[in-house]
């Protein structure tokens, strides 16, 4: 089988990539060829198999050129942030909205016999204040960001190219991912990988909000299983709500706090410096924290099982980078 | 002031610029000129103060000439409807999608101290089957139409751009309008209309669904009373979740069919010839009955009383148009 990423050389997308690539097979398929697309080629481990593309999905020739090989799955992961996207408007609506509009009137475009597989990651973004209690599958999706605006427009349009047979459509919702590895980054979240992430590696972290907040995450191995099921699942059973939040752990910064000094130590405690933002504090306030997350449960995606496991399987991801 | 209404010579939007005209003012202000645009002019009863255009909303540079003048309320009703946004899908996205986000574009634009009220029409299919007993105002939306996909984008555009301060936008998800006056069209709902309508005008008119069907209605009288309100409210309530489901009647067939009884007497009530049609059957079925639209009640919409009123101001409505 034929398969196109999306943002492969994002976190989550290079990810997959090098999983897909090590397994060789999807759902029991062998993989054949990989196309890695992203603003930058993703230099991938391996090149066998694989054709790295740069460009610009905001591009609408770029789109359909790579849907002109007819790919049996697609990962669509390119986008821009919370952050950026608020910043730039046009650059939000140009790269979320209308890229993701593109690669879906590709594949419309090419008509017939084609209904490839269409994985798009959209986020808990989409949710916004004042939120129930635990939130559920039937619950509005009233987005307080453009980014959010942005990745539910395109849940709109893949249900809808979903219902009509133009493809088969998956959405999935992710938790923020954590820990994210690499550098500290300017996302307004980036303190709930910071606070592991940096004490893990001997550095201070800087967190911004009070010890009772509590979110909704994943590792980036759970993405990468969301990503792989929501690639070979049964899509029938799904109906015409084809985006699902994903199935994550709702911890407090006190329960993170506990995890890592359970894992590492006090001495990595030590490393976390308590500078409450008033700002960030605004923005986290606006953030779902919990959800009950029935059908992605019922159509088999896995959460991870505990918090101290994603801290392990960071620090085995960091021992494997450094040698 | 100066007003814009987008699809005026629609059923809805004529009406709407006909009683502006009457009483020449909109929330105590002075109505110095309304301009009317839609496909065709709408040959309104008077010329004073109206500026008549016809163009195509789906283009661009139309868009943006309308909005150079800088109105101070924008009423967007123009839509191609539910059965024609199924059957063309490009012209359904033309229309209802990119004509609206030009049209939101071109606010934006003007930039500076330009910040107009924008009222948006949306319609409750933005909601789909399975639903809770009555819709709350935190029910998901998940449209099970072409139709209602490009509402639902719209609402997501009008919110976020409200949000962002490009102007001060009210969305109103009007329930079907009945009596639709005039000729029966093709839409799968026209039948709710046409058991009153042709009755009254001493016609047959065809039931294909069961007389326990429920169905969420509003009058002509009412839609028109939902905008002006929309459109002079104080928005600062509304909070980021600027779309309201209006307030409207639950009136199951049989409600109906007594309702006319009551008003017209058996004769009428004898025209109504039972057809069941299975195709419209399994389209009914994915329709919202019912709603609590309490955040519209509380921003002070108001519903019609009853539906032997609705009958009756048809019927004043007839009488006005024939002498
Ligand atoms: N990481 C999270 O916590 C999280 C949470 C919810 C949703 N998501 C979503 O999951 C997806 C992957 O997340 P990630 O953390 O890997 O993000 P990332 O930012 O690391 O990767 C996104 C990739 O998209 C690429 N991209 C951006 N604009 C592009 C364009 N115009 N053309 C082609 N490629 C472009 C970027 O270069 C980047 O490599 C994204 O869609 C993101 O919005 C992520
Ligand atoms: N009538 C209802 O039961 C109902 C229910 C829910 C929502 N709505 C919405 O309310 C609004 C008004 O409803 P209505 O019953 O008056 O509809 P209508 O069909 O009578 O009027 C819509 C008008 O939009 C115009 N229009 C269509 N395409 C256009 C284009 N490209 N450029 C300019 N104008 C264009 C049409 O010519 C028409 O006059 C619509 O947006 C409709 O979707 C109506």
């Amino acid at each position: 089988m034929k398969l196109l990423i999306i943002g492969a050389a994002g976190m989550v997308g290079r990810r997959l990539a090098e999983t897909i690539l090590r397994d060789g097979t999807l759902g029991g398929a062998r993989v054949d060829t990989l196309t890695a697309f992203d603003v930058v080629k993703a230099g991938l481990s391996t090149t066998d198999r694989v054709t790295e593309i740069a460009g610009d999905i905001s591009d609408r020739a770029t789109v359909e050129r790579l849907v002109a090989d007819r790919p049996d799955v697609i990962f669509h992961l390119a986008a821009i942030v919370s952050g950026e996207a608020e910043a730039d408007f046009d650059k939000g609506y140009a790269i979320n909205l209308d890229g993701t509009r593109y690669l879906f009137e590709a594949i419309r475009a090419q008509g017939g016999d084609y209904h490839p597989r269409v994985v798009y990651t959209s986020s808990i973004a989409v949710f916004g204040a004042p939120f129930e209690d635990k939130i559920t599958d039937t619950f509005i999706t009233a987005p307080m960001t453009s980014y959010g605006a942005q990745k539910m427009i395109g849940e709109l349009l893949l249900n809808d190219y979903s219902r009509k047979g133009f493809f088969d459509g998956v959405g999935i919702r992710l938790p923020t991912i954590v820990v994210r590895p690499g550098k500290p980054n300017k996302a307004a979240s980036g303190f709930f990988s910071g606070i592991i992430r940096e004490p893990l590696a001997g550095l201070d972290a800087v967190l911004p909000v009070d010890d009772s907040v509590r979110h909704w995450v994943a590792s980036p191995d759970a993405a990468v299983g969301f990503l792989l099921h929501a690639a070979t699942m049964d899509t029938a059973p799904l109906g015409a709500r084809r985006c699902l939040t994903m199935p994550g752990l709702c911890v407090s910064i006190t329960d993170m706090i506990e995890a890592l000094r359970a894992v590492a130590g006090d001495a990595a405690v030590a490393h976390i410096k308590r500078e409450p933002d008033q700002t960030i504090r605004t923005i986290v306030a606006g953030w779902p924290q919990d959800f009950a997350p029935e059908r992605a449960l019922a159509a088999g995606f896995v959460a991870d099982t505990d918090f101290q496991s994603i801290i392990r399987s960071h620090l085995r991801d960091t021992a494997d980078a450094t040698g």
